[in-house]
């Protein structure tokens, strides 16, 4: 595979070392070498190359980590949001619409509705996007959601406590024990997490704590959807076992953050807990915001997300993400890049992407403007002109 | 010229007859020839036509019509926002700094710039967009700003009084008299409309009416920004005077609303003052929106444009407004896309635009989703797939 030089970059973000919290580098260049980056510095000292790319003194950033979407699903709820829209609550009751079509879908047309999505994250650059079972809920429809998702990304998530189908409405601990059980060991082989809704009208924490262990001790990564709709106690459940991330955060105690910002102190890196927000979900369901300053503030680590899926927050666009956290959560624009970069590769223990740093995998974007803070400054605007993923231009 | 059959949509919005307010028709076609709309209808009863695009069940509607746009300046204020998202306030101070920046370019580098933004929104789906002088505020960099808007788009607006320039600040009706004398006489051959920018910090009711009243006597046709940072006279003036349109309306008293629902009874159509709506301005100011419910409820006539200028509103997407009109102001996807095609048009006073009927301007997009719902159930995706304007695919 032949070197490229990413070169006249008039901004870059490397999230390493450099200027402020982003460790921006000026009048830059990055060689990019068997998909990784090689070397990172000043235009006038970049080394050779076979070819050499100049994007004319545009931004370059990490290609943004989406650590929190379900993509695999049929069918879309376009008539519930209009009624949201038109007053009716978001209670996730309609997640069932969307499992009824899941199952009634071939592969092939969920393959193809994942392939549309994905291709339209990657086109705004979002380089790794997570992916969630989650609308299948039986053992073999959630074992081929994963299977499906696994060919699209190694950061697949078995989410088969994402709602209690209609069929064991009147006996969830039994559903529970089925994914505890036989759906979890059919989605095992092809899921590198696990996860689980715990919320009023899903799972409580009880339940979540049972899946949860189940996961572990089949050796997937702990995640969880948490504290989203209302007060609850998912969020210390996540930091008691380990999660990689507590995702939503939207009602949170004094209590649940000193939990999170004390997962930074235990050791390294390895155990913090990242509070990932999804303010694409309370944008469209007319919610509350999460209060990020206040994890800012206590030192949690944030990371954010579209939570891209068909009936709370269908956007699969992360600038979009980073203009609402900065609007409406009160991040700096250079806290809500870093959160939907590196903030992302944290929530999902990756060391080598969200970074421009050698040995980091050359994922990249090249915006339509001279500055990063242009994600924020311009929303709306599709400002990605380029993207590069594993050092190839898709 | 030949004739294009655009067949296989899943669901048109024409604005004329059909289901619901926007009209709508399923499993239709549109005929185009020479740059209009000659015919509208099922597919299965399409005349023949020299080529078809199938457009596979995807939904289409007029090119949106960006009634409010600022895109003649150099320079961006990307600083600036920073600073206002770390608390500081918006005062519409900043506007001198692109003044400077303005007056400094060059005709190439202002040509260069608009052209740039207009073919991002053109990107958007916006296939007409009204374009305000403004930055300028000399007699000849506000007559060559217009002669550069006027190659870009039949809509320009001759903003002398956007605001009043650093040199002049001692002596501002000098600066009223200057924009009603010699820079309207150098400015209106370019000119389809007068504006104001009527706020405390900018000019107040008297020297507004001065302007816009010197504006008429040269045949120009009235618009103006008001009630923006606060309660004023603006939006009463503008009725007075038969604007074609009163722009921002965040603060609004019961005589402003009953004086903006009272030009609708006025007669037909000619004569009303459309409200427009600017909420980009608002999401990039972290300022209240306007009460949308209010004047939708109230009767008036609403546009939704994108107020695209470098200071408080650098967006050119039109989806955008759209979503966050919905999300924001709780008008309905329908009365959201209504406003920002048929109700950009009134404000316009244009018939031809706006619409899909027979004898319209073939001006539409087509859209990566299958209705119009999308574009607020999908906020920040970029889902134009096409955009035909005048009959033609740039
Ligand atoms: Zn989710
Ligand atoms: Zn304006």
């Amino acid at each position: 595979m032949s070197s490229v030089l990413v070169d006249n970059i008039g901004e870059l973000v490397t999230n390493g070392a450099g200027e402020g919290p982003l460790g921006l580098h000026r009048d830059a260049a990055v060689l990019v070498e068997e998909g990784r980056v090689a070397w990172v510095g000043p235009s006038a000292h970049a080394p050779a190359a076979d070819r050499r790319v100049d994007v004319g003194g545009a931004a370059v950033l990490p290609g943004f980590v989406d650590s929190h979407a379900h993509l695999v699903f049929a069918g879309d709820r376009a008539a519930e949001f209009g009624a949201r829209m038109a007053g009716a609550p978001y209670t996730g009751g309609g997640i069932r619409t969307t499992v009824g079509a899941t199952r009634a879908a071939t592969d092939e047309e969920l393959r193809a509705n994942l392939r549309r999505l994905r291709g339209e994250a990657l086109r705004q650059g979002t380089t790794t996007m997570e992916i969630k079972s989650g609308y299948g809920l039986t053992v073999a429809d959630e074992a081929r959601s994963l299977r499906i998702a696994a060919e699209a990304s190694g950061e697949t998530t078995f989410l088969g406590a994402h709602v209690v189908p209609a069929e064991y409405a009147d006996r969830p601990d039994d559903y529970v024990g089925l994914v505890c059980g036989p759906m979890l060991a059919a989605a095992a082989p092809y899921a590198k997490w696990i996860d689980v809704f715990c919320e009023r009208g899903a799972f409580d924490v009880d339940q979540a704590r049972a899946i949860l262990a189940s996961g572990q001790a089949a050796r997937l990564g702990v995640r969880i959807h948490a504290n989203q709709l209302g007060p609850g106690q998912g969020v210390q459940l996540g930091v008691e076992l380990g999660a990689a991330s507590v995702d939503h955060c939207t009602h949170l105690s004094d209590a649940d953050v000193d939990a999170l910002a004390g997962t930074a102190h235990r050791d390294g890196s390895g155990t913090r807990t990242v509070a990932t927000l999804l303010p694409g979900a309370e944008f469209s369901t007319r919610s509350p915001y999460p209060d990020a300053r206040r994890l800012l503030d206590a030192g949690v680590t944030v990371a954010l997300a579209t939570d891209c899926n068909p009936g709370s927050s269908y956007t699969s666009s992360m600038p979009f993400c980073v203009a609402l956290a900065v609007r409406e959560m009160r991040m700096t624009p250079a806290e809500a890049v870093w959160a939907a970069t590196a903030g992302g590769a944290r929530a999902l223990r990756r060391d080598d992407i969200g970074i421009l740093t050698p040995g980091a995998r050359a994922d990249l974007v090249v915006l339509d403007a001279p500055s990063y803070l242009h994600l924020a400054y311009r929303p709306g605007v599709p400002l990605i002109r380029q993207v590069m993923r594993n050092g190839v231009t898709p």
